[in-house]
């Protein structure tokens, strides 16, 4: 099983991370969420880590490229549920992860989400 | 990484399932489950079972054993995105997933979710 199913809730696509990533599935999950954007027309995507125990340069470097891929396709997106162990190393190696909007939770995503439709919260 | 993460979303629990359950990770969930839904008050459990190819008695009985516990708590549990096939095979094998209520997609549970908190359309 090496595909990360995407669940659209209305205009947001919602991706939940359990597995750790290897090269295969985070391609396949770009490729996936890229296609669905586009079928979908959805507005908004979120992405919760709160199984991961571990964020490398690796996975920030696919967190990244998901929130680039979906600016272009106009989505915005927002990475949830990272644990604060996560957080803290993250800002010890130096991986700011530059361009990734984040929220506490999928509440919080999805009022962020909310908002950005309706203001202009997200311009860019 | 042995523990399906729950997310939250307003009065509704989401789950997703992306693994091959064994009997650990299914034991840890409907305990997690059971404490989440005891925690947070929630009303509704979503279970997205889209990235299973083979659905066994095994997960059968743990879903209908979430369904049970769910219902005690008060809460409803609703099955969601089983591929067709998996459909296909549990009725040839004959196992009916009694007491599991489906529907097609998250959206669609989500709908179910909210008539049954509206109405009584889950009168047992």
């Amino acid at each position: 099983m090496d595909r990360i199913p995407i669940l659209q809730m209305g205009q947001v696509l919602l991706v939940t991370i359990q597995v750790d990533m290897q090269d295969q599935t985070a391609l396949a999950l770009q490729d996936d969420l890229a296609n669905k954007i586009a079928t979908s027309g959805a507005k908004g995507v979120l992405i919760d880590i709160s199984a991961l125990e571990i964020v490398d340069s690796f996975v920030g470097r696919m967190l990244g490229g998901i929130s680039g891929i979906s600016r272009i396709l106009d989505a915005v997106t927002v990475v949830v549920g990272m644990q604060p162990a996560v957080a803290i190393t993250l800002v010890e190696l130096g991986l700011s992860l530059e361009g990734v909007r984040t929220a506490l939770n999928v509440e919080r995503g999805m009022e962020l989400l909310a908002q950005s439709r309706k203001g202009n919260l997200f311009a860019r």
